[in-house]
């Protein structure tokens, strides 16, 4: 940690952080400089989160900035030098025809694809048909819904579970879909394959909490204006609750702009994969909120390193209950599925479908 | 509604949109024009909600817009030319000596203040004494608290909820707290005068939604980077649950902008007073995150037409187990008290404190 | 200057920086942590930017922060303890009655009024004749004018300048206008009282470097995603080229609200006076990008400590060539400077009208 | 142009409008609905840009929206139906074997590659000659160099324009250069291929005025917050000066994140294909600042659809005068040209180097 005082800190407001420092156990390396003095402590920060909140608010100190990331268990470096190695994220699932297993960070490029909201049987199923056929591997769909306007459909719940289920018996689709409240977590838990927790939750601090009691993997995506650091503490917190099996998705940060929904931030691909071992996986369907371009984004994904993407699908957008703007229909997910295996396989990843 | 259809839009589209305006109880007015076809739907938007969701992802259509606002019990206008008054926010709390009443949105500016996290009795307490002492109707502090690391102090939950207690008995303060869970709800309202929601789950919808079973003011804290519709739309949610008694606190936004926590939005509080008829609060404790800005920036906001302010305090800052550096000591509340009058009393509204 | 290497840097490259560190003048104390290894360069940082150049792109640097600020002239504190008053920019010039002083930055409140464009004689004069009745002491004008749009009304350039020069002979204002171009210098210098740099041109270094052969106050206005220490370096560019009467004016920043054109952030306003010596005014106008706004804004910015604001008005808003959604006409400017006196006064300045 | 007029405006208020979208050549369609009043003007909006200005600024008006785009001649669709196809930059320039064409926005994927600042002969002569080695076409480097501090380094002027000069008869690499203020454009028109304009000067209108008496290409960048319409908004003031010959560079955008340097935006990459006919390229160096970002999001750049990329490279990143941490050296500049082939490919563009 490295302590910065002002340059008018007193010697006393400086002794009293001296002596803070050591008291929680680190040696203390001053500098005392021309205009000012800096207060290195040294020693393994991990463990010493409490004292940052503190030490920030002593009089004489100007800011405080940790040395080691806030984060532990998901860090990519464990201490100096010992790196720890790409988590992979393997589940298995039943369906009609047996067990399937599913990697996720590991060397196939995985698509997940599905409508927004259940809506009906016939949707859920025909949505997972032809995900299904191109070469999805997981189904995704709301039956919990978000929404910003209480006047907005918000989902069938445990019977929009059910169709989800009997999609992937249907199919052999993994499901994906949203848990938003802690007190669901067990009814969602017996129908998914992996728990997505959305971008409006990722603060939700008392639902973080609650994954620990699942060993579900669990699909964390990025809070609509969340820093990287802000995110990989979110996923710290369900990792240090006892679930391990975190995925990140990307899907897009709020700026300026208007002529897309969210800027689709690909820069968090490259440089997550520096700061953490867990698999980050891409969204462009609510990252551009435009159909027209999520193709073109997705293969933008798929170079820049991502995992996988996550695409939302419909057999006809126009009736979709919501985000019928950035869906896929039939044939758009079709020519997506067959111009990526390209690019995928350029950057050195796998397909289990053919383009 | 607008809906503008894109250039290339083809007849048959544009006669689908016309069909499903008229279906949807509009009724039609097309302009074709040089360029392209733009369609009013005329009639009362409101109740409407599920189609402006289906319309943009009709074919050929490529955007569509409410004329009226989409939340309709928070608005200030209910229809042309009939405007809600302000709302005043008006309870009561018992305390050793007697019943008090406490009005928020009426002549009165309040002052709320209190440490960020209750830490032990005689933190609060003495938070508690000060804030009287100088002029506060309600003490704030929390219980639960939402922090960015699972390492950081959580907070004493119910004991918390039972200092400030203590502290209401005592010294005739309204009990501010947060709410972070559905299901701390019955435990949090025994407690609390007003429940706050704050910004990280001002979309958590399945907590909004609970707030209907109680009647107890609510005050909703602005999301970190929500939009004022966004904000309004998550009032309407808990409004339309049959709770009205909602105050809106601005707390800053997230910026590109590094030396300060947050800007203070205070465009905001005009904009509000025109857009609703809800109560508008400011909080420059968190809007900065700097003790040295909570004064001027609370000057501002009574300036700028907020019906009262809550600040951070704490008897010692530099020993607080959250945001010491935002926090104003003793010394620092009673300046503050001191040069507030003059700046409230100069926008007409009055106080009921000397200063 | 703190250098952090990072976790697997190499005995070379830490002997590396520490070498660079000495040759530049300063003194290395390295801290070899238990993690990774921090340099503090000790010694005066004024004067060494070049360094930080090269220091951020050494390998094995993770990152290196200044201690000081990387401004020198425009900082408030010139070291450790010596702290430069508030300057005040005090100018003369003449009109019809005789000679005229303005001090901005010092006691009085200023307020600088007038149209977004000069359009004719006529519109210049009554915007004058009104601000000059009210209480302005300055009047604004473009004459020269930067528009996202090249289709849309430029300027009239010197004709402008012409009229903006009668009307402060006639009402006895003095003239603030827009520097677009260095090579207008020598034309708009002989007619401007204060010459500004607007939003857009906050980091036009050509022409910021052009200031330097002109002693008139220069006003500089914040990019409108400026960070205050880009903003400070801007003004830096001014300093060192000898000119040091710069007057900084808050203007609103973007963000992702679209209920106004900018978020005026007043934060900066008491954050901008402990980091410099130069006063700070506030536009209201840009800041909000409407009419209604601009009342309670104005208030709010003399609440937070600005030493005055520049409003946009017009005797006809809806006849304005440019901006006249934001600017006030006759009746709304007169009911501002009757309400801004009392809050003005709440804080301690002066003001040389009657409200 | 769709006049929202508010919900009680007057019938004068509403006449007055009507009067004056007539008086403009419009035709006009009242809808006069239950709530409030849309006035739609029918006609051909294009050069009726200083109607908008006034249009918003009218008593009784809520907001006015065009329907068509605000820019013309860069606009991806001239009238209904009637789209212009990609632009091709074409140019050819002399070296020492002769001439050389090259195109930018046709098949062939271009790459530009060189230091940010000209420092000295053989820096300059050195990236050239790894620069073309592995494949790139364009040299890029800085002669006159925007930065945000007076007392960083500013380029070396004209001596550095003959050092590029000489690099491109040594190598054949075409030149481009960034040019500050109108008054070089004589001197850099000398020496350029491609004139680049920076992202500070995006709305350096002056500039952009001046740049119609060269033909030659203009590379035109990214402002650091600007949307997409304005960045098209400047694009138009070139066209509209009498030169066609432009190319969008996407650099970065400013966001909350401090990861990052800046938020790359590829959403616009396919969304400017949509809205425009001029190729679009992507500099990853500066949109990200780390080196280790830029390959990763060279090949997401690549497969997003961009034409091209321009990217910083140094013989010796950690002795660049500036911009040193985001430089490749040649070994990674090497690998860069090593694996871009195979994404590009991909995507059926073609490359003129292999891999």
């Amino acid at each position: 940690m490295i302590i910065q005082m002002n340059q008018n800190a007193m010697p006393d407001e400086i002794k009293n952080v001296e002596k803070m420092i050591e008291e929680a156990g680190y040696s203390v390396h001053p500098i005392y400089g021309t205009n000012l003095t800096v207060l290195a402590a040294v020693g393994d920060e991990r463990g010493k989160e409490g004292l940052y909140d503190r030490m920030v608010s002593q009089p004489g100190v100007d800011k405080v900035e940790y040395i080691l990331p806030p984060y532990k268990l998901v860090a990519r470096e464990i201490q100096k030098g010992i790196i720890r190695p790409d988590s992979v994220i393997d589940f298995q699932f039943e369906w009609k025809e047996g067990t399937k297993s599913i990697q996720i960070g590991g060397s196939d490029f995985v698509v997940m694809a599905g409508p927004c909201s259940v809506e009906n049987r016939e949707q859920v199923l025909e949505s997972a048909r032809f995900a299904k056929k191109y070469g999805a591997c997981c189904l995704r769909g709301g039956a919990f819904k978000p929404r910003t306007s209480p006047y907005s459909f918000q989902g069938l719940e445990e019977e929009g579970l059910k169709l989800l289920a009997e999609a992937r018996y249907e199919h052999g689709l993994a499901v994906v879909t949203e848990l938003m409240d802690a007190h669901h977590l067990e009814l969602v838990d017996q129908y998914a394959d992996i728990i997505q927790i959305g971008a409006r939750n990722m603060q939700n601090f008392m639902l973080l909490k609650s994954l620990g009691s699942t060993q579900k993997p669990i699909m964390l995506k990025r809070g609509m204006s969340s820093t990287l650091e802000e995110w990989l503490m979110s996923a710290e917190y369900i990792l240090s609750q006892g679930n391990n099996h975190v995925i990140l998705c990307e899907r897009g940060i709020r700026t300026f702009e208007t002529q897309y929904r969210n800027v689709l931030d690909l820069n968090a691909v490259p440089a997550l994969k520096k700061l953490t071992h867990l698999p980050v996986l891409v969204d462009p369907s609510h990252g551009t909120g435009h159909a027209d371009l999520v193709a073109p984004m997705s293969l933008a994904a798929a170079a820049a390193g991502a995992y996988g993407i996550m695409v939302e699908v419909h057999p006809e957008p126009s009736k979709a209950f919501s985000d019928g703007k950035q869906s896929l229909d039939e044939e758009r997910f079709k020519h997506l599925m067959k111009i990526l295996p390209p690019v995928v396989h350029a950057v050195g990843m796998r397909t289990s479908w053919n383009s």
